[in-house]
């Protein structure tokens, strides 16, 4: 054997099969093993790492469908492995800011080893007194999505109705403690009365409830919302959000974050209630959190505080090994997850 | 006849017949004289007004409706006399702001003459040496809308694409002159040829399109902006709203006036595209001009002025006589107006 493949290893990788229409299955993915060589190339500025968590998050979806415009996040290239948010160790660099031993956050791919070949993209991980899978939501994307989502979209003022969607996610459930320690009044939705617990008990909700079982949500949202909604922090879209703006108040907010719900369906619903805005002079402001990472130190430092004061406390949905990885993103759409899901490819 | 009698005058009014559902008809209303004493009661701040312009506009139809809770604007009540902006003269004042001889636009009713018992809502007419009538529009409410709207909600750059709809009505005709003035590139939609060469030749917009002779609003607005919309001035609603989300540019906004398609449905049409807002980041804002009636001074002072230097021209459909104006109101909502409607009850 030459010495080039000295360093070569085994890789498992889950494969993106073809573009998705409707609901995604397991089987779009799929698990297979080459090798690659632990070093980056010669005079390249790539670094090579080995990946420890992987997160599982709704926006994937877009990229599993054949992109007819230009998106801001391409499709996945069937044949290629799968690729999001990840926490890695570095195991080579050319990349003058990261060198071996270090931890990193950022884009990696579905395989246990990845080159990564846009380096700068990465963060690098100071703070390592925390669970090493936070850098996949709590203090990564989701995390900075929640943050930038409720302080710089929302307007929030003390004592202002608040109500979350798919609270209990891995977004959600940071807007609600960030909501009450600003001193609003928070009410959640969530599909199970496990995940309904977690709301009131675990992340110290006002109230919450479980959509799946109620028939009628302009009822429901009257209940839990008697004198109106200040904010909706929207993560789920179609007749949640029909119903929510029948219920905002004056001058209120919607955050649009994201429409799970709509995601895998052929034709979205139909919103039918939009002429609200007009006379409550409603806000409704879409936003994604990468025009938004300039905050992250600023987001970083204020959330480690609050994670080691206990003000502020995270759930982590932890699948086991590369091979679990499809499971569980497909479980982001059926509600299968409670809290945050993540994939352990190695601790360490 | 007794002394209490001796000011009384005949008063031809139009009364409001009962609550509407669907399209409303010229029979919701009807002609009928009463009689009114030409002063204003003893010790009263009220003031009592001859009626000289009435102005329709489309958010009359929310009045018309029973309100099941509380709205911005009461419903009107059945067995009275409309109500709505217009030009009067004042023939007796209780009130210390205004005086007989006094010309005011504000809030009257749909008769000859009318006793307002608010007369701190009224403002005074000190520039007289335009069209009276202009006061019903351009310099009333419908003017203030879009001078609120374009300038306060649209937050329009120069060079940016802005699309109108409903272009050539009272808030429209405005919005795309104060967009061409600001240096932007403006299309708008109506429903007529003659609209469409209004818009053209007359107001200065840069293309302008029959919506009714479209049948795919997604094709046309990719024609006429094939780079897509920075702002949207929704006066429509429905479908017009759909496509223009498609076609949105990053950061775009849509500032929300009206919804005039919508207004007479039993069910609104459903909105299918607004998960665009979230890769687009797209502003969606309603608003109402009664949040911004304080930059009245300011915006009346430049709109004089660009008035008189010929650089804002307006266009008005004029109904002759109270009569008409039944059919006038009924005639917005088939797009029957070509320009402001106006309805002359006496010229002074």
């Amino acid at each position: 054997m030459g010495s080039h493949c000295r360093d070569e290893v085994s890789n498992k990788q889950i494969i993106f099969q073809d573009y998705v229409t409707g609901f995604p299955k397991e089987t779009d993915m799929v698990s297979k093993t080459s090798t690659i060589r632990l070093n980056v190339p010669q005079g390249s500025n790539a670094v090579l790492v080995k990946n420890l968590y992987l997160s599982c998050d709704p926006y994937m979806r877009s990229r599993m469908k054949k992109s007819l415009v230009k998106s801001y996040v391409p499709s996945f290239t069937p044949g290629l492995p799968m690729a999001g948010y990840g926490v890695a160790k570095v195991l080579d660099s050319g990349f003058a800011a990261l060198k071996e031993g270090d931890l990193v956050w950022g884009i990696t791919g579905w395989e246990e080893y990845s080159l990564i070949t846009e380096p700068e993209t990465l963060f690098k991980i100071n703070h390592a007194d925390v669970p090493l899978s936070y850098y996949t939501g709590l203090l990564g994307m989701a995390g900075m999505t929640a943050y930038a989502g409720f302080y710089e979209v929302c307007c929030p003022k003390r004592g202002e109705f608040v109500f979350v969607s798919a609270a209990s996610g891995a977004v959600g459930q940071l807007v609600g403690q960030f909501a009450k320690l600003m001193g609003c009044y928070v009410v959640g939705s969530a599909g199970s009365t496990e995940k309904v617990d977690l709301l009131k008990n675990k992340f110290g909700f006002d109230d919450a409830f479980n959509y799946k079982e109620e028939h009628d949500l302009n009822v429901v949202l009257k209940r839990y919302f008697p004198e109106g909604i200040d904010i909706y922090f929207e993560n789920v879209g179609g007749t949640m959000l029909d119903a929510a703006l029948l219920k905002m108040r004056l001058n209120g907010h919607i955050a649009v974050c994201g429409m799970i719900s709509q995601y895998n369906l052929e034709k979205p619903d139909g919103i039918y209630h939009l002429a609200n805005v007009i006379t409550k002079r409603i806000h409704i402001k879409g936003f994604l959190v990468l025009d938004h990472y300039h905050l992250y130190p600023k987001f970083l430092e204020s959330t480690l505080k609050y994670i080691k004061e206990g003000k502020i406390v995270y759930l982590e949905d932890i699948a086991e090994g590369l091979d679990s990885a499809p499971a569980a993103l497909i479980g982001l759409f059926t509600g299968h997850n409670v809290g945050k899901q993540v994939v352990v490819v190695a601790r360490e």
